[in-house]
C-alpha cells in the first residue's frame, strides 16, 4: 500500500477522491500496488463526507508523514500552493498537479528541485484536462522535432465563440449563457483575456523545446474584441475565429508563441473543435501532424488525468520520469512586435471603398477585399499576405491618419 | 551508448534507420544515451547504403551479440519475426515492432515471455503509425474504465470511402486510385477485406481489456460491398458511411467487438476523418471522449513511432513497462450472431413502396424509410431500431421470401 495525500477538496480534488476510490481494483492492478489517501487538506469543513476521517487543516500532517509519498496538488493558485509543493518536493514526496498557473510560473524550478530530491513533479491534468498530451507530447514524439503547436485550449471561450459563430449570439449573451451553464466562472477574466490558455502554451513550449517560457514573454489577447461582425467576415473568407495558443520555432531558434483569436480556415483540422471541446495539433518533422481532441475541462476527466500520474508516480517511486526544461529567460522567445503573419482588417470610413482600398493597397502586402451581407455602407475589410507586426501597425497608423478607422485587426493562421 | 539493431530494411525499416541517425542530438538528450545501431538485418544487399557496413543476412549475428540491448523487428508478418522476436526476448533484448499482425496473433505469448525475460516488448507503431495512442491507453486512462473504442483504422480503406462519398467514385476507381497513390498495395485484399482494421482493433482491446482478443474471434468484414447507392441513402440519413472498427464491454462481461463498415451520424467525432487520416475514440467514464488523429501510416509518422519506443526500451534497460495482458480464449467475445445494434437496409423488389414498407415495418423494429434522388422504382432503403443479428438475419430471409431482395445491409454506429 502507497500512501497519498490530496491537498484542496473542490472540484478536481473530489474527483480526484472519487476516481482513487472508485476504481481501487483496476487501479491496484495496473500498479501492482495499492494506493491509499491518508490526507485531504482543506481549510473547509466536511462533516458529512464519506472521507471525513481523512480531513486535515494542516499542512504539516502531510508533510511531516514518511508515510506519504504522493501528492495530489490541486488546489489552484501560486501561493500556498508553490511553497507546499516546493516542501513536498524537498522531502522526498513525488507531487502531481492540475495547477497550471503553478507549473507555468514555476516549473523549471520545482523539476530542478524533483531532480535534485529524485522524485517526480508531474502535471499531465495542467494542459487539456483529461486528453492525454502531456506524456504523448514528452514521451510518443520524443522522436520527432516539433515544429509547431497549435491549440483551442480553453474550453469557456470556445463555448462563447462557437455560440457567436453558429447562433450568432453576441459576445456578451454568450458569456452570460457560459457563466449560467457554470463554464465560465463569475469573474471570468483568466479565460476571455487569455490568460488560461497562454499558461497552457507556456507549458506545451517548455516541454517541447526544452527551455521554460514564462507567460510574462508571451503576447495574450483574449476574446472581448471579437464582434459578430468580424464572425461574419471570417465566414465570408472562409473560415472561423478562433482564440488559439500557438508556438513554433523560428529559423534564428528563438521562439514565434502568442495566445490571440485567429482566422483559422474552414479545413483546418482546428476548425471544428466547437462547444467546450479542446483540441491540440502537433507538427512533428516526422509524424506530420497529430491532433489530440477531447473535453479540457471538467472534474471526472480533470481528476482521472491526476491520477494516472498518481499511479505513475507510484510506479516510478524511485526512478525519475524523464519529463523535465531548463529555466530560460525572455530572449527565448521572439518580441511580439517582431514576427510576421497574415491580417484581417475591418476598418470604418466615409471615403469610398475604391478610395479605402486603394490605401489599402498602398500600405498592406497584397490586400485583397471581403465582403459580407448587410455591411453598412461605411465599412470595409480586407486580408493581407504576412507583414512584421511593426509594420501591420504602421500601416493601420497610415490608414487611421487618412480618415480611416480600423476597428478590427485578427491574425490569419497559417494552420 | 546503447546499441540497436533493425531487423527488416523496408519502407518502416529504413525510416528507423533515418530517423534515428537524423536526431542523434536531441534523442541522446532525452534518453541521457546516445543510441548506436550496430545491425541491420535484409536478405537483400544495399551496396549504395551510408549504412552498409552494418547489414548482415544473419540473424544470429544480433541474437549472439550481448552489446545489442534493443532490436526493432519492422519485418513485418508473421515468419519469422514470432521466432526471431521471441528468441531476442529471451535471450534479454527488448524488442519494439510496427508488426501488427504479430502483435494481434501472438501479443500475449510474446508480452509473456518479455515479463518472464524482464524486458519490453513495445508496439506503439502497430496501432495508428504516428499517432501516439498504445501509450497513452495504457498510461493516461489508466485511472478509467474504458467503456469502448472506436475508430477508424485503415487509410486506404478510408481513402476509397472518402473518393466514393466526396467525388461520387466507384469503388474500384477509388480502389485504383489508391493503388496508383501507393496508398493500396497491389494484394488490396489486408487493408479492403478489414483484416489490417481487424488486427488493430485486437491490438487496442487486448490492451483496454486485459485479455488477448485474436483476430479470429472477430467479426470482420471489409468495404467492398459498399456502393454508391449506399452511400446516397447514409448521406439523406444525415452520415457517411465508414470502415470501423469497435470495441465495447457488455454488461455479461463479454466484448462486442467488431469491424465493418457502418452508418455514423454527421455529427459524430469520427465522420469528418478523411483520406488517409485515421481517428481513434476513446470513451472513458471518467475522461469522457478523447480522440486522436493524424496520419495512420506513412514511413517517417510509423517509424518515429518505432524510435520512440526503442528510445523508452533505453530508459528502461532494467525495468519493465507496464504495458501486458494476458491470454484469452474465444469466451472473451460475444458471439457476433447476439450481438444487438441499428441497421440499414436497402433492397429490390417489384412490389410497390407501401406492400414493401409494410412488410418491413412487420419484420423489423421501428423500421422507417430513407429516399434518395434519382433512385430506380424498385428500390427501397430503411433503418431500424436496435435488434440482434440474428433477428435481422431471420427478418431479411422473411423479406426475401416476399419477394424482396436485400442488397445491402450495414450496421448504424451508436457513437
Amino acid at each position: 500500500m502507497v500512501q497519498a495525500a490530496v491537498m484542496g477538496y473542490g472540484v478536481v480534488g473530489s474527483g480526484v477522491v472519487e476516481v482513487l476510490t472508485g476504481h481501487t481494483d483496476s487501479i491496484s492492478k495496473r500498479t501492482k500496488e495499492e494506493i491509499g489517501i491518508k490526507y485531504i487538506l482543506d481549510i473547509r469543513d466536511f462533516p458529512d463526507s464519506p472521507f471525513k476521517d481523512k480531513f486535515t487543516k494542516s499542512f504539516d500532517d502531510i508533510l511531516n508523514d514518511d508515510e506519504v509519498k504522493v501528492v495530489a496538488e490541486v488546489m489552484g493558485g501560486v501561493n500556498p500552493a508553490y511553497e507546499f509543493t516546493r516542501k513536498c518536493l524537498e522531502s522526498g514526496k513525488s507531487v502531481v498537479t492540475s495547477n497550471k498557473e503553478l507549473v507555468a510560473t514555476k516549473g523549471a524550478e520545482l523539476l530542478k528541485i524533483a531532480r535534485e530530491h529524485n522524485v517526480n513533479y508531474l502535471f499531465e491534468a495542467s494542459v487539456g484536462g483529461g486528453i492525454p498530451i502531456i506524456r504523448p507530447l514528452s514521451q510518443c514524439l520524443a522522436a520527432n522535432e516539433v515544429i509547431e503547436i497549435a491549440g483551442i485550449l480553453n474550453g469557456t471561450t470556445n463555448f462563447i465563440l462557437t455560440k457567436m459563430i453558429r447562433e450568432n449570439m453576441s459576445f456578451e449573451d454568450a458569456l452570460a449563457m457560459a457563466q449560467r451553464l457554470g463554464y465560465a466562472e463569475r469573474n471570468p477574466s483568466a479565460d476571455i483575456e487569455g490568460h488560461d490558455a497562454g499558461r497552457k502554451i507556456c507549458i506545451l513550449a517548455s516541454l517541447a523545446y526544452g527551455k521554460h517560457v514564462y507567460p510574462d514573454y508571451v503576447h495574450t489577447q483574449g476574446i472581448t474584441g471579437i464582434t459578430l461582425e468580424d464572425v461574419a467576415y471570417a465566414a465570408s473568407w472562409g473560415g472561423v475565429i478562433k482564440l488559439i495558443g500557438q508556438v513554433k520555432r523560428l529559423e534564428d531558434e528563438t521562439l514565434d508563441i502568442t495566445v490571440e483569436p485567429m482566422l483559422i480556415e474552414k479545413s483546418s483540422q482546428l476548425a471544428n473543435v466547437d462547444d467546450v471541446f479542446n483540441g491540440i495539433l502537433v507538427r512533428g518533422d516526422s509524424t506530420g501532424d497529430v491532433v489530440f481532441y477531447g473535453k479540457g475541462a471538467g472534474k471526472l476527466p480533470t481528476a482521472s488525468a491526476v491520477v494516472a500520474d498518481i499511479m505513475d508516480c507510484v510506479k516510478h517511486l524511485k526512478r525519475r520520469k524523464y519529463l523535465d526544461w531548463s529555466d530560460g529567460d525572455s530572449s527565448v522567445v521572439k518580441p511580439y512586435a517582431r514576427t510576421s503573419y497574415p491580417v484581417y482588417i475591418r476598418a470604418l470610413s466615409n471615403l469610398s471603398k475604391q478610395e479605402v482600398m486603394k490605401k489599402a493597397a498602398d500600405l498592406f502586402v497584397n490586400a485583397r477585399a471581403i465582403v459580407r451581407t448587410n455591411a453598412p455602407e461605411n465599412e470595409i475589410a480586407f486580408v493581407t499576405d504576412e507583414m512584421m507586426v511593426t509594420e501591420q501597425e504602421r500601416a493601420v497608423a497610415a490608414l487611421e491618419e487618412a480618415g480611416i478607422q480600423v476597428v478590427s485587426k485578427i491574425r490569419i493562421s497559417d494552420l
